[in-house]
């Protein structure tokens, strides 16, 4: 079947499950290779890449809604999953259906609720579906044209990532249980989009009290072995509570 | 005509006007006094309160629709809007409408986009319309009971305020055009929750350079005039564009 034709067919029990108008659309962070990437998809006849979405079932929750979207596309539980904004413009998702029938589910005018989601890299498995023929990561510094207004819905989401980054466990959430200081460096930098200096960082985290330095260095490798950290999740979890005092 | 009368008269027509299952509620802070206030309403033939709220039209822009809501409730133009957060759980308001019919606009499912807004307290008269007899500003720390989910509403906007202080116009919005520094400050401590040295947020708010301190104090009053100040409109947007750095 092509694309119209199952587009066509979903569209009928569609009016039944869900309800109208309300879309979910999630921007998936991952943290690689000292790069923030994106999970996104694309759809079979098209050449422009999308988020991640669904609908709400009627009888439904929204949050359970949203980890359910997230699960078909990343075979993860447990994401770490925040809504942040609602794009509503009129016509934001109509023309893209410009040539379907009216009656067709996906051509209503849909607002959509924007979710970021953290995850931990390397506990993902992209999943391609029936009407997508590639779930892939991409750069957030190299995205490709993308439909509708999934590029502005993916900037917001890194936006409110650079605001929430002192009281959200973003880190916690992005990096592996084990990481070094440059490597949580590195992370802070790309989502606050400087270069910030290495012994203010230091002296900053290490205020904070809220890592553990771990007895064994990390292993292999040409170069004196680096030390390793981890979150100390009870610290870390009070000290977001009343936010991290410090600007960067 | 009592309530039922009302809604169940309004109830055909807004099928028809509205986008089902969305609706919008504002949380509209006001300051007067040295004390944060918000308005609420109360309906004929209850005795709790609720925020103003309304609906989408099908063809209205999400924004247009909000700024429309508070117009008939305040009176007030170009008032400081923003979405904050959806609030869609299962049953938050259907039970409300126990013993109407399955038929009423009102009874269904409501996934609600919640706004915060801040007005200068001056500019406003609270409006009451032929479902409301009254609509009154309230304490921020002396709320009356509330209906649904409107208490837990206005509990989240604070927390927003609070997050957002250092990157969007808030004291610009919610202050006179001239004010004194004792003013400004009292605005942080109830937004913050907590007391502020008074020289520290003096030497904080002079370093941002984000206000012109006017040449005439105010006048009147037994003590000696303090100085008066107002925000540089220019400085005070291009520094929350980067967030005050600060953190309070």
């Amino acid at each position: 079947m092509n694309l119209k034709e199952i587009l066509t067919e979903r569209s009928k029990s569609a009016w039944n499950d869900y309800l109208p108008h309300i879309s979910i659309d999630c921007v998936v962070f991952g943290f690689h290779e000292a790069a923030l990437k994106v999970l996104l998809t694309k759809m079979k006849d098209s050449e422009e890449w999308a988020l991640p979405g669904g609908y709400m079932g009627k009888n439904e929750e929204m949050n359970i809604a949203a980890a359910r979207i997230l699960y078909e596309r990343t075979g993860a539980h447990d994401i770490y999953l925040q809504q942040f904004r609602v794009f509503a413009e009129m016509n934001r998702s109509e023309a893209f259906f410009e040539g379907y029938p009216d009656t067709l589910w996906h051509k209503q005018r849909f607002v959509t609720i924007g979710f970021y989601a953290l995850v931990d890299y390397t506990k993902v498995v992209p999943v391609t579906d029936e009407i997508s023929d590639t779930c892939e990561w991409k750069n957030i510094n190299e995205l490709p044209a993308m439909i509708m207004d999934h590029r502005s819905i993916t900037d917001m989401a890194l936006t409110t990532l650079r605001r929430q980054l002192n009281y959200k466990p973003i880190g916690y959430s992005l990096l592996p249980e084990e990481f070094t200081m440059p490597e949580l460096q590195k992370l802070y930098e790309i989502i606050l989009g400087k270069k910030l200096n290495r012994g203010n960082f230091y002296r900053k985290m290490t205020a904070y009290d809220i890592l553990d330095k771990l007895d064994e260095p990390r292993k292999g490798g040409a170069h004196k072995a680096p030390n390793l950290y981890k979150f100390n999740q009870e610290k870390y979890m009070a000290a977001l509570k009343n936010g991290l005092k410090e600007g960067w």
